[in-house]
């Protein structure tokens, strides 16, 4: 035990120095923040969506550009699930990938038998150890799941392939049954031990303890997989690798059981935060958006309005104290820049919150000379009209450029238009498409 | 300063006892995970999400939807935004709502001489405390923040309404800048002091590290305003809790500047499992559907597919190995009890990754009877089909008929119709609607 520590604390100090000021707190050496690794499960848990049904064809699809974005493992459904399941499996196999393929089990000799011939790089095996799941679903104590695990892994092992040894539904297991199987599996020398949040239960502290507990207990790499239920599944993730873990299940917009898993996306904008060099030397981020509509149009949902950098108003400022601040300097309020994600910034200056700053720029972008008085007067004018309906960028336009005629006019300034005419004409003009 | 440690020690003693394995740490004293109270702010930073325009009468709605559901405040846009946001701020004022009515202002006496004549019964008060901030937003120094602070302060509760003092950036502020500060507000006589993370760049244990600290500093309550950018939102807000902030904002759908703040339905997910009695006792959970169509229907979005609760699949089955065990006992791949929430649970059957509980399941459903092997025979016969093309439950119910009709007929039975012809039948039906 104590040679495993030495161990963890030996290959953390070769850390690069932390310059990050809001990335992982330096004292933290199990930290994996700068050094994860991504297991994307879209073509085994984003099998479970309720949605998802994957041809062969866009199975490989899906895996060629998970292989291009840069993701270091593909999961698959497993082999004994259809017929089909195990032959698409093979078909992966033959790509030739970078990335490494694995194939998920029961933790059964008969499933074990299947996958390994199949070509995979690798086997995750799995099985439940909360009291519900050993009571309502296979029904066997801890001393069957360690001697089944041990037979299973020793097999995979022989045949010279990865081995990952999962429990399910870890967060409602028994901290000593966890301990002892994890202990066991990894002094029979598997890859990795995966932690998994099966029901979507558990809280970013308790997922700190229990990693950074079990980072004490095995010297293989911790795999984890969070589902989102209650809405933490990102925030676990980032916790998890803070805690020592190595690497996280995605699946692409996060599809799979329920509400599914960590996505892809979401954890990207997480991880660039912290770990910009790395995550941006690593994975090609501009192919993200692709890569989620490829998935989004095979299971037939949306992008969601609010994903995480690809959602449609991820970079949208619209208060016109946030958009003074981000025309002055982007960073004031954007802790991502689109630009790393082939995104662009866009300034929502058509509506009531806005401010002169905005319709300044607006003013430079139309080539109009207005002096900052003149802006904030037709600023307030904006605001006015915003208050009745909602306004799109040709209404600011028209009334930008008409104000601009105006006051540029000796001769129609002179006449003084009334500006409750100006606002009634644009009343009247086409309601713009939402 | 002990004085004020030793009154939250006090009043954390009184808490119940700790039963739930899965609820915060017993450990933690400071721990407002069962008391804690919500800001809604839809009508506030929900209006600056992109999409949204809400009329007089949509913000009354929505007004009135959010106390039905039981959120403890609800705040609006500053009056000083436009003509229209002063008198709806006046209009709901007068509404006469058990939450009580906020709104949101600058850190100017410009503003707050406004406000203060809304008939709100309380101001939030915010200022850019952050370098950036400080140097592309308002400009000024931390001796000016404070002494604008103190006179917006001072000036509000002269007014006898509630106040409360927030940063902006906070987590790219200094930290002896920001405990200054927030000394000087509490000791004036602050309601709340507020952590806003405006960028989305928090992760949870910086927000646990910031509000312990926070909380040894200040006596007054703490509430937290969360963005989203990173996906961390809802578990930020939940670890400030267990850190001891006491009130966390929130919107609908989590809308707002770019992709948004805390979720209302994310948040109540992970608070219900968290503090089940709490949470059931005083809000509305079965109105939440509502709730978040009525704003996604105004602010002409859907709802996102993976939503937390109102997903359209947060509480479906799929995978045969989950199936099975949660018609055993939904808790063993549930956290949430959809019946809480006016919801119902889906078993879905029809697809490759069906197992033969679910199958037994529907077949009961059907009032057929079939031996379990019987029951095995046809769900590989249905896992078959699944592997050619998306299946309906007409499907799965056509082929558990068919093989039910020739099991139990002796005639039929005798003639062992060819398998191949059933799938063919099936297969050249019509597809099923997806």
């Amino acid at each position: 035990m104590s040679e495993d520590f030495q161990k963890v604390t030996e290959s953390a100090v070769t850390e690069p120095q932390q310059v990050n000021p809001y990335g992982p707190n330096p004292a933290d050496y199990l930290s994996n923040v700068k050094n994860f690794q991504l297991i994307d499960s879209t073509l085994r848990e984003g099998e479970q969506f309720a949605n998802a049904f994957f041809s062969t064809e866009k199975k490989i699809e899906i895996a060629k550009a998970l292989d291009d974005f840069g993701v270091d493992y593909i999961e698959l459904t497993s082999p004994v699930a259809s017929e089909q399941s195990r032959s698409d499996c093979e078909a992966i196999c033959k790509l030739g990938l970078k990335a490494k393929i694995l194939t998920h089990i029961r933790c059964h000799m008969d499933d074990a038998r299947v996958a390994v011939e199949t070509g995979v790089d690798g086997v995750d095996v799995v099985i439940g150890t909360s009291k519900f799941l050993r009571q309502y679903s296979h029904g066997k104590d801890m001393n069957y799941i360690a001697k089944s695990a041990v037979e299973v892994i020793e097999f995979v092992k022989s045949k010279g392939i990865e081995i990952r040894f999962s429990s399910e539904d870890s967060f409602r297991s028994d901290l000593v049954d966890l301990l002892n199987i994890y202990k066991t599996v990894d002094q029979i020398g598997v890859n990795r031990v995966g932690i998994a949040d099966t029901v979507g239960c558990a809280n970013p502290r308790q997922v700190y303890e229990l990693i950074r507990t079990l980072k004490s207990v095995v010297s293989c790499d911790i795999e984890c997989h969070f589902h989102n239920d209650t809405g933490c599944a990102i925030a676990n993730a980032y916790t998890a690798l803070e805690g020592g873990a190595r690497l996280i299940d995605t699946c692409v917009l996060g599809i799979g059981e329920r509400n599914g898993i960590v996505p892809l996306g979401g954890l990207m904008a997480r991880m660039i935060v912290a770990a910009p060099d790395y995550v941006k030397s690593k994975y090609k981020l501009h192919k993200l958006r692709d890569l989620e509509n490829l998935v989004a149009e095979a299971v037939e949902v949306n992008i969601p309005f609010n994903n995480p950098i690809t959602g449609f108003c991820a970079f949208t400022h619209k208060a016109g104290i946030h958009a003074k601040a981000i025309l002055a300097n982007p960073s004031t309020y954007e802790i991502l820049n689109p630009h790393d994600f082939g995104m662009k910034r866009y300034i929502h200056f058509a509506n009531r919150l806005t401010g002169w700053n905005a319709i300044k720029s607006r003013v430079d972008q139309l080539n109009l000379n207005l002096t900052d008085d003149q802006i904030k007067e037709v600023t307030t004018k904006i605001k006015k009209l915003g208050d009745v309906r909602p306004l799109n960028i040709d209404d600011v336009d028209s009334i930008i450029k008409d104000f601009h005629a105006e006051v540029s006019t000796p001769r129609l300034a002179a006449i003084k238009r009334d500006h409750t005419d100006l606002d009634n004409d644009l009343l009247n003009a086409k309601k713009p498409k939402q």
